[in-house]
């Protein structure tokens, strides 16, 4: 062993003892005839001391040979230090160093290894492994191995077996965004890279194994944006004999304890159940950030007047009240606009209107509308003097995401979404299907195996659009964190279920064949869920990108820049796999 | 919730509680008035009971309604059994069944669902769902999950940091047995499916993690064996400034708890630790089974004699002396010889010396050699009175190996290999280096980072076929479980080295170039080791095959016959990737 204690250890209690430390040069110091090196490893920075009157020629090696980044191990003996440093645990102590000795130098790092960086998001990823030597990064690596031990504790403790699932899978003729892998041994074939373990867990119910979990890593070969990987991981539960809340107890029970655990935040109290209809017409959004109010309120029937045209003729007119912004300027509301037109949001326009702190009442569209008819608008959406409305129409959907884009918007500017405070909550009741108008056909919205709600079963043939899923997702602040469902175990509800989906079935058999023939041999009544662990992480670590989660993740064109991949292979592999490249 | 306990759970002290239970039919009998059903789930069986004098017609259904591994539910009233099973934990109670609801039907199974079933090994595997509902699959997939739990609980406590590494990497030029991926937004470009994470950890040690671990899929696209699957679990694990025997003495510490904890044996000594020359002279083999005794012990200067030309000739004679067998017959004498001379063992023949109870010598070769010269064997292989000597000649490494298997096979015949005994070992100092006959150069026995042992280090240029590596592998019961080195972490060393295995610069650059690259900025002293996850489970299992205790196991030729996986997959995907398939 080149180490004694860590670099993160010693206290004051030590003072006098014989250490060995081994650990990275942070920087070097000096001060006339003293030299001061910060040693640093995963656990912290001691101070190295070297006297250049008591040990001359120890000193003068230290100045000359040390270098930033370079790998160095020193006996010395604990002692008090004459300056502290009260910012780091052993900041009160130092290590006269007695000998030292260089196990590795270093060239100098491209960028600096500290909190804050000089170094660009290019460069870190091709130089990672130095990138992941500084604070932020460690503290995130160490958050995630944190609340994956502690998700394993609380599964554990209540029979959760972690069972193992495969990677190399059936590639399913649908399958589009899966990876596939090419068989070498059966050639012509691939292998697919499972983009869920969905069909296994369900086949892991109809074996017995009525509690399972994995946290496992998952594919998909999609075009990237930031939150996205082609390799991701999730926490992946599935439970049977259970109902809708016995499996939002269970996994409100995790949340609760990593809450507690991971992130010092207690969570006392049931987390809110919305239904995907509340979710979208009060917040425009199935994810619904709730930390803060300025909910949506409908405004199509009140705000309708033949003398203006825009609103006459919308589908929809909504509205948000921000709270004390009645004296927004000129400028702030062009921001707001021009932050609704933007492409991504939409919009046509916005309209506002100012609830002045004297009580009276100031719009954009004050020629088209009389004191009291705006009246209306500012009693409907419970402004109060002081405060602002501002109201978009359009069609439904559109009006209502932009909407929510907006209400964002004003939570960051106004600073109500604090990342530190943290309000989960539940959606659940999804529709069970979507109407897609160009196939002119339904397609599932979670996916095929989603049972609907037991109450709503009986419209499946008469109005499928209008029956729910049993299904649910988790929240937090705005973040899908995860979701999952009650799943069909009935093959006869299942086979109606394909026939509403437009499968025939042979493509229903083709497709999902070994699950459908499982269920023949008593499936029992099972559900679960699937949360996202790097998104779930990002937001306890307060970052934006999973990437600063993720050790060695890969750039928006699924390239990871340090190692090269992916890369070409030779020829002979190729021929190996009996495939070959389509020239261009 | 469709239950309030699970199969297993409730006892004596229950009696009279209402309950609810939920599971798989096992069996029914019907027995003149009396029904009885075995309900079964992971935890137990419950046997439930119809009266059907008391409940006429819940009685008639159960007997016309339910059948084998059907699924259901019951609510009834726990109450002692007139006639007790002491065979189970819930033997001595039964519950009075007062309704019953069928969850779901089943098919009749196409194998009995016993611990000891009726279904060969491919139907086991197409209808895996339900092969997992048995008992032993059970038991194997429970074992798993303590298994992995328990090696995190002790590598967590030692603060090591279970860290992911990416599934989808480069591809390297020598990596023939790599699966690949094809990248769609990469055209014409593949990534790989690591064959482990040795260079991404070794990575994370130059980032300051200085003690990883992950427990993760490895991919190796090789001609399958018994124990081998192209998907396969490795617990990774590494470290940062620690010499051979700290990493021994941390992981000798994990196999001890893990001995404690999951297989209930206690190990309370230090695991010996056996060079790989002693290994190899003294068993033939460098994963010695260590749990009897029977070593080889070579008679090449004692046996030699002109007269008898196969001893005459050969490079290596080696013995070995089977206690208590003298009295082997003719036939007993044939099979053995018919054993060794098995084209996998390929010796030409075996010659035997038995040590009569009378104290007279008898061999197979006494026509060539004197009583006394006889005697010199005994006295040698330290044969007494009642045992039977072995003698196979031949080339020195495929006689030691023959030896080894000769051993083995003794070993078995006279019940010395219990799988109830487990006994680990080390073995050290394996080569570092093996030189190729036919490509006329040396390859790496372990891979290109294993540092050679510091003693041997001046021999590296001089004599580098005698150079030792500070590697090691723990090998349990013959098997090896597990292996590592210390890495080298100084790069011009790693250059020489490179060198010696006839890397060119480029080549080097090529394959390894990101790894280089890192070490140049401060790689601290690191090394670790990888354990075979699936082989250490079967052994605790007292299984044969790695496929008993991996819940979706590929066959021979790596397919999954329950979904049918590799398969065929459509033009369309084959397009988007850019890739056609050979017409053959």
């Amino acid at each position: 062993m080149y180490r004694t204690h860590n670099c993160g250890e010693l206290r004051i209690e030590n003072l006098g003892q014989q250490v060995q430390l081994s650990g990275w040069v942070q920087r070097i110091r000096n001060l006339g005839g003293l030299t001061f090196v910060d040693l640093r490893d995963r656990y912290g920075i001691t101070q190295l001391f070297f006297d250049q009157e008591k040990m001359p020629e120890l000193s003068a090696r230290a100045n000359k040979e040390l270098g930033r980044e370079f790998v160095i191990t020193a006996h010395g003996k604990v002692q008090e230090r004459s300056s502290k440093n009260v910012k780091i645990p052993t900041g009160e102590i130092e290590i006269l160093v007695e000998s030292f000795s260089i196990l590795n130098a270093s060239e100098t790092p491209p960028f600096t290894i500290e909190e804050k960086t000089d170094g660009g998001e290019e460069l870190r990823y091709q130089y990672r492994f130095l990138d992941l030597r500084r604070g932020p990064m460690q503290k995130n690596l160490i958050l995630r191995h944190k609340f994956t031990r502690e998700v394993r504790k609380y599964l554990d403790s209540l029979d959760f077996l972690d069972i193992e699932t495969p990677y190399l899978i059936k590639s399913t003729p649908e399958g589009a965004r899966d990876f596939v892998v090419p068989s070498r041994m059966n050639s012509g074939e691939f292998y697919a890279l499972p983009q869920s373990p969905q069909m296994f867990k369900q086949l892991l119910m109809v074996g017995g194994y009525d509690k399972y979990y994995q946290i496992v890593k998952c594919f998909r070969d999609e075009d990237l944006r930031s939150d996205r990987q082609p390799e991701f991981t999730q926490i992946d539960c599935e439970m049977s004999f259970v109902e809708r809340d016995d499996v939002l107890r269970t996994f409100e029970g995790m949340a609760k304890h990593v809450f507690k655990q991971v992130a010092g935040v207690d969570l006392n109290y049931d987390f809110p159940k919305m239904t995907y209809q509340v979710a979208m017409e009060k917040y425009g959004n199935d994810r619904p950030d709730i930390r803060f109010e300025m909910t949506i309120t409908e405004l199509t029937d009140s705000a309708k007047k033949p003398e203006f045209k825009v609103f006459d003729e919308a589908e929809y007119i909504g509205a948000i009240c921000a709270k004390s912004c009645s004296e927004y300027t000129r400028k702030q509301l062009d921001e707001l606009t021009d932050f609704v037109k933007r492409p991504q949001i939409g919009a046509k326009g916005m309209v506002y209107l100012k609830y002045n702190t004297d009580g009276s009442l100031k719009s954009s569209v004050d020629k088209f509308y009389t004191t009291e008819e705006l009246g209306v608008w500012a009693e409907k959406t419970n402004a109060k003097p002081g405060d602002l409305v501002l109201i978009l129409s359009g069609s439904k959907n559109k009006t209502l995401s932009a909407l929510s884009e907006l209400r964002l918007e004003l939570g960051n500017r106004l600073e109500l979404r604090n990342p530190d405070e943290f309000k989960p909550l539940w959606v659940v009741d999804f529709p069970l299907l979507e109407y897609n108008e160009e196939e002119q056909r339904f397609f599932a919205m979670h996916h095929p195996f989603t049972s609907p709600i037991p109450e709503d079963l009986h419209l499946l043939e008469k109005n499928p659009a209008v029956v729910r899923a049993n299904a649910y997702d988790l929240v937090i602040n705005g973040v899908e964190v995860g979701g999952g469902s009650i799943r069909i175990h009935d093959q006869h509800l299942q086979e109606k279920m394909f026939k509403l989906l437009g499968f025939s079935d042979q493509e229903a058999q083709n497709q999902f064949g070994f699950l459908i023939g499982a269920f023949k041999y008593g499936a029992p009544p099972h559900g679960g869920l699937a949360f996202g662990l790097d998104r779930w992480v990002s937001l306890f670590a307060r970052v934006d990108s999973i990437k600063d989660v993720i050790a060695f993740p890969k750039n928006n064109s699924g390239k990871d820049v340090m190692s090269d991949a992916p890369s070409a292979i030779n020829e002979k592999q190729l021929k190996e796999l009996n495939i070959q490249i389509i020239k261009q």
